[in-house]
C-alpha cells in the first residue's frame, strides 16, 4: 500500500510503497478514507515532538474496518469507524473513574511509534516502519489497536468523521466537557484554526451569548463569524469582551493555539471567576506565566483539556449525531482536498494559514 | 479610646488615644473583645501593601453592637458579631450570583482607608485617622458598615469567634468551598500558619484520608500533626504524596503562603485532573510560572480563593456551630495571647515564625 513516510525531521515526507502486516490478537486493520493534516504532525515533522523514524504519521483518520485480530468483539469487518489516538486501556485509575481521555497506560506510550505493548505492524524492504501516535493514517490503510476503533453511523460521511477523530472532538469537547459553556454567557476563543473553529462549535450549541474569535488571519475570522463566532477581531479582544459584558469580562477563555502568551492574554480578558481552557500543546519546556495576587483574589480557573476530555465511544458519535441533525457544521471545516501524494503541500498551506484544515482524501480513485 | 496607629511603614505600631465617632446612617459600632494578628496587616506595617496613613490596622475581630446608624436593621446593640472585611453591597452582580466574596464594590475599596462612601470615624486630636479593611480591629472599640456585622451565637468564645473572620474562613472555605475536597481524598497543604492549619482541619472535616502538610517551621509541622494532618514534611512533599497514591500525586493542592514558587511545586505534586487552591497572596506584580504543555494535557486545575470563597453571612456561623460541636479544633489555633500594647511584639513573633496565630485581647481588664 502507499504510505507518506517521514524519514528525517525538517524534511518533505515521502509517499511511498509501505508493507502493512496483518493485524495481530487485539487488533484491527482499517481502509482509510480521510485523514486531516494537524499541526501536531507538522510538530513531529519539525522535530519538536519526536517520534521514531522513519514513521507513517498522521492521526485524525476514518475508514472501513477489514480484517480484526484474535479476540477483538467490539467491531467487525465493514464497520465504519473513527480511530481514536486515544486507546484507553480500561484498567487504569483514570478509565476507572471515567476520565479515559487521561489513560495513563496509552498516554506515556502515544509517541513510542509502535502499537500498545511494541508490536510494529508497518514495514519497507523488511524493515520495520513505525507508527505514529497508534494511527498512522496518512495511509491507504492501518492497524490499530481495537480500543482506537469508534464504531459511527454509516451514514455519516467519513471525511467529517476524520476531523472528529482530533481537531473537532477537541474542540468541542473543551467547550461542553471541560469549561460546561452555560447558555447566555460570553467567551472568548483565542485561534480560529479547526480546533478553535470547533470550540466556537461548542460554545454555540451550549448556548453561549457572546462568542468573540481572535485570530490574526482575515480568512478564518471570516469563517469563525459564519460558524457562530458573534464576533471575530485580530486583536483589542480584551476591550471588545469588557464592553460586552458591562464591564466584567469573559465567563469563558480559550486558548486554541499553542501560544503562551496568549494564556495571559485569555486570563486577562475574563471576569473574576471566569474559566479558561488551554487546548493549544506549547513546545515542550515553554512556560506559561499567570500574576501572582490576581491568580488568588480574582478566583479565575484556569486547566487544560487534552482531546475534549472525551470518551472517544460515547462523545464522537454523539457529535456526529449532532452534526447529521444538522446542528454543528463540521463540513465547514474541511477547507481544501488533497490527494495523498499532496501530504506536503498540504501542510504548506497548513503553516501558512491558507486553510482552516486541510484534509487528505484517501478513499477516491486515483486519489492517492 | 485606644488604639494601635501606623504612622508611617516600617515603624513600630503606637498605641494610643484616638476618637471614634458615633456610627453614622447604615454603620455599627462594636467594642472589640479580640483580634487575630495576620500577615496581611504586616503586608501594610512593611508598605508591601498600602493603606492611606495613619491608620487604625486589624481586620480579623469579633465582639460586641455598641450601637446602630440610622436605616441598620440586621444587628442591634448587645449582638455578639464577628467582623467581615467583605461588606457585600448585595446588589452587583456577584453579589446577585451568590458570590459575594468577589463583590465588585466592596473589594476595590477595601484599601481606600475609609468606610463605603467615604466617610471616616476615627480621629486623633481633629485630624482624621483611617479605617483598615472596614475594620481596624486593633482597637477597644470600631466603626464598621453594617454589612461587616455577622451576627453569632453568644455562647462561641469572641477570641475563636475573631480568627473566623478571616484565617479559618480563608483556610476552611478554601478547602470546603472552592476545592470541595472529597472524602478519601490525599491533599497536601503548602504552608501551616493560621490559614494553612485551617486548611488542614476543613480536609479533615471533608473526610480526606491523606493530609500532607509541609511547612519549614517543626513548631508548625507539629501542630498541624495535631490538627490532623496525616503527615508533616519540611521538604519532600512530591516524593511522600507519590507514595501515598500509587505513583498518581495529590488530589488537592494549597498554597498557603504568598510565595510564587510554591504553587509550582504544588502543581507538580497533583495527580492528572487534581486541583490546585492558591490562597496566599504574593507581593503585587509577582509572577506563578507554570509548565505549559503540562498545563494543557495534565488538565489540573489551578485557581485561588478570596476569603475562603464565603458567604459570610451564613459559612461563619457554620464554622462556629463545628467548632463547638467539637468538630474543629479552632482554640489550637491561638498560640499565645497579646495585650494591646504588646502589638509590636506580637508581629516580631508572627514574622519570626513563632507562633501560628497570635490573638491581641482587647477584653480583659488592663489587657489593653
Amino acid at each position: 500500500m502507499r504510505a507518506a513516510v517521514l524519514h528525517a525531521y525538517n524534511e518533505p515526507l515521502s509517499v511511498e510503497e509501505v508493507e502493512l502486516a496483518p493485524p495481530g490478537a487485539g487488533e484491527v486493520s482499517v481502509r482509510l478514507h480521510a485523514s486531516g493534516v494537524c499541526h501536531s504532525d507538522w510538530n513531529t515533522v519539525s522535530g519538536a515532538t519526536p517520534n521514531p523514524l522513519p514513521a507513517v504519521l498522521g492521526h485524525e483518520g476514518a475508514g472501513v474496518v477489514e480484517d480484526v485480530g484474535n479476540g477483538v468483539t467490539s467491531v467487525a469487518a465493514g464497520d465504519h469507524v473513527v480511530l481514536s489516538w486515544l486507546p484507553a486501556c480500561g484498567r487504569c485509575f483514570f478509565c476507572r473513574a471515567g476520565r479515559v481521555n487521561l489513560c495513563s497506560v496509552a498516554m506515556p506510550a502515544m509517541l513510542d511509534g509502535a502499537l500498545p505493548g511494541g508490536a510494529i505492524r508497518l514495514s519497507s524492504r523488511g524493515a520495520p516502519v513505525h507508527h505514529y501516535s497508534f494511527l498512522s493514517t496518512f495511509a491507504e490503510r492501518t492497524v490499530v489497536p481495537e480500543a482506537s476503533c469508534v464504531p459511527i453511523r454509516r451514514d455519516a460521511p467519513l471525511a467529517v468523521a476524520a476531523l472528529v477523530g482530533c481537531a473537532v472532538m477537541t474542540g468541542i469537547g473543551a467547550a461542553i466537557n471541560r469549561a460546561r459553556v452555560t447558555p447566555g454567557s460570553t467567551a472568548v476563543v483565542f485561534g480560529a484554526g479547526g480546533v478553535g473553529l470547533s470550540v466556537v462549535q461548542g460554545c454555540r450549541l451550549a448556548g453561549a451569548l457572546h462568542i468573540v474569535a481572535v485570530d490574526p488571519l482575515a480568512l478564518k475570522r471570516e469563517l469563525a463569524l459564519e460558524l457562530g463566532a458573534t464576533h471575530a477581531v485580530e486583536d483589542g479582544a480584551l476591550a471588545l469582551v469588557r464592553e460586552l459584558t458591562d464591564g466584567r469580562g469573559a465567563d469563558f477563555a480559550f486558548v486554541a493555539a499553542g501560544v503562551p502568551a496568549l494564556v495571559r492574554r485569555a486570563f486577562d480578558a475574563l471576569r473574576l471567576g471566569g474559566t479558561l481552557v488551554c487546548i493549544g500543546l506549547p513546545a515542550e519546556g515553554a512556560e506559561v506565566v499567570l500574576p501572582g495576587p490576581e491568580l488568588v483574589r480574582q478566583e479565575k480557573i484556569v486547566t487544560g483539556s487534552l482531546y475534549g476530555s472525551c470518551n472517544p465511544h460515547t462523545d464522537m458519535p454523539l457529535v456526529l449525531d449532532l452534526f447529521m441533525a444538522g446542528r454543528l457544521e463540521l463540513d465547514r471545516l474541511v477547507s481544501k482536498t488533497y490527494g495523498l501524494d499532496e501530504i506536503n503541500g498540504a501542510f504548506a498551506d497548513m503553516t501558512a494559514g491558507s486553510v482552516a484544515r486541510g484534509v487528505i482524501d484517501l478513499a477516491s480513485p486515483g486519489a492517492s
